[in-house]
């Protein structure tokens, strides 16, 4: 099914206390869909904004992968948006070294008429009032819609994000910002106030990224506790959760029905290409996997999540 | 199967958010011994040591469960360790009000003569040097020695804590703490390396509890990622760590073996028995359980974290 993605395009310089590199690949919508294609092949359509000096290689990655690229503005002398971050020992703490938005300042994002009805519909994190701006422009209610934000625009524009919200029907958010969001000191609590956020008229799904804890999913009155994958290494974290959105809406758009069953898997195939997007720099771990090691992985986390029934029920 | 349980017996004032107790009963081996007997029955023996003030309530408690308390050395116009503590508003932290160790200053655990060939051994909280010591007085090697430790011997008796990790099977340990005891950012690697700690002739078991977030498993070669219990209230943290080794090795000690399976489902149990503890103050929570009511947990806690293979195997 046709899934329409929304968000940043970038060039990101990274060090990490193993490497450093300058002028990689970048952005939330770059990760969200090479993530994404493993699933829904070419029916993937882009809308961002990017300057002409947006590097040849990214062009043909998404070119050979037969991306529409219609809504993919070029700024003829612009510069892409610009991000360089260095992380810490532990890799769960970063510094942003420099942040150019360049281009990205002035993105309005159009979405083309040929796409104005798409199936899925995900949403990078972008400034909400764009995100808000983008749903109002289809021409059809999405099977799913689905949001990322950040503790930037939960500080400065909630108003704008809960309009946002009350449109779209999935959010996915890490830890610290759905505390910051609803603000409990329960995971399980805030979940499910960031359930009431969203639209009432479908399906209420909420996922709480919790980084080597795993994740949570919040569907409808279910609860699903996810386990992280366990890397002993990580190379790059940059765009794990982008990654994690492009193979949680990209296995759902594959499958095309929106369940308990389906999303659980759809958590658990996010979880195994964000690991894969750790394992190497900037996109290169998400760049050439193949079905056989996304199922590896998938089987993996089932054999070390599973635990047999108490055999003897009446245990006293 | 016999179950011997060496730890404090304290007297605990707790404050919470929610509300006050004043000299509740507390204590490693008390909370270890309440959680373990849903599984043994009356197969426990307890090692500790009390003044004349140790609350009658409590010698009730544990008589009514027929545990053998032979091991309790009570010292006469003595006084019972007492703890204070007041938790803060997200239940994560707390401070420590006092500390009066009384007559556990000169603790030194003499385990009876009748209770020298224990099948499983229990060492709660307390120094290392007395940890290893219970081993070293033991007449026939138990089937499982279960360590806890904390960081204050990490940092202040390193040496003597490793001899007691070479002597044991199986430790329980917080994430903070394990990341301290072998200096890696990384859990995965930190299982592995606490693993190398245990003893070399047995089984291997690490457990990394997590507290919101579950606990990981670490068994000989394999991982286990347990869900944590979805609490959407914590009424009083106290003893759930202890409460989680009770059930844990309640639960082996009744199945008797040591495998994957098994002890997948004591960790499990584990979970249960500290969520129990976490909904009333002191040892309420866990006093009068059923089985029933720790079925149910198990298996809520099972639905909660399974999912289903993915039907279309070649998924591209």
């Amino acid at each position: 099914m046709s899934l329409l993605v929304v968000g940043s395009l970038a060039v990101d310089t990274i060090e990490t206390p193993f490497a450093r590199k300058e002028r990689a690949l970048g952005g939330s919508a770059t990760y969200i869909s090479l993530a994404a294609q493993y699933f829904v092949g070419a029916d993937i359509s882009l809308v961002g904004v990017v300057g002409d000096d947006f590097p040849a290689h990214a062009w043909k990655l998404f070119k050979d992968r037969g991306f529409n690229l219609d809504g993919v503005e070029v700024i003829e002398g612009g510069k892409t948006f610009f991000w360089e971050g260095k992380y810490h020992y532990d890799m769960n703490t970063r510094d942003s070294i420099a942040t150019e938005l360049n281009v990205f300042a002035d993105f309005s994002p159009k979405v083309p008429n040929a796409q104005l009805k798409p199936e899925f519909l995900v949403l990078g994190n972008i400034e909400p009032r764009l995100q808000s701006d983008v749903i109002d422009q289809l021409q059809a209610q999405p099977k799913l819609i689905l949001l990322d934000t950040m503790d930037y625009w939960i500080k400065s524009a909630r108003p704008a994000l809960e309009e946002t919200l009350s449109k779209a029907n999935a959010l996915v958010i890490n830890d610290s910002e759905a505390r910051l969001l609803v603000e409990t000191p329960s995971l399980i609590v805030a979940g499910k106030k960031l359930q009431q956020m969203l639209s009432p008229v479908t399906d209420r799904i909420v996922i709480i990224k919790k980084g080597e804890h795993g994740a949570l999913l919040f569907f409808n009155d279910k609860l699903f506790s996810a386990p992280a994958y366990p890397l002993e290494e990580i190379f790059d974290p940059t765009g794990a959760g982008d990654s994690f959105m492009g193979g949680f809406i990209g296995y759902l758009a594959r499958r095309g029905s929106i369940d308990y069953e389906n999303v659980k898997r759809a958590v658990v195939f996010g979880t195994v290409l964000a690991s894969y997007c750790c394992g190497k720099f900037s996109t290169e771990g998400i760049e050439s996997l193949t079905l056989d090691a996304i199922s590896d992985r998938f089987k993996e986390l089932q054999f070390l999540s599973a635990f047999q029934e108490e055999p003897e029920l009446a245990i006293g």
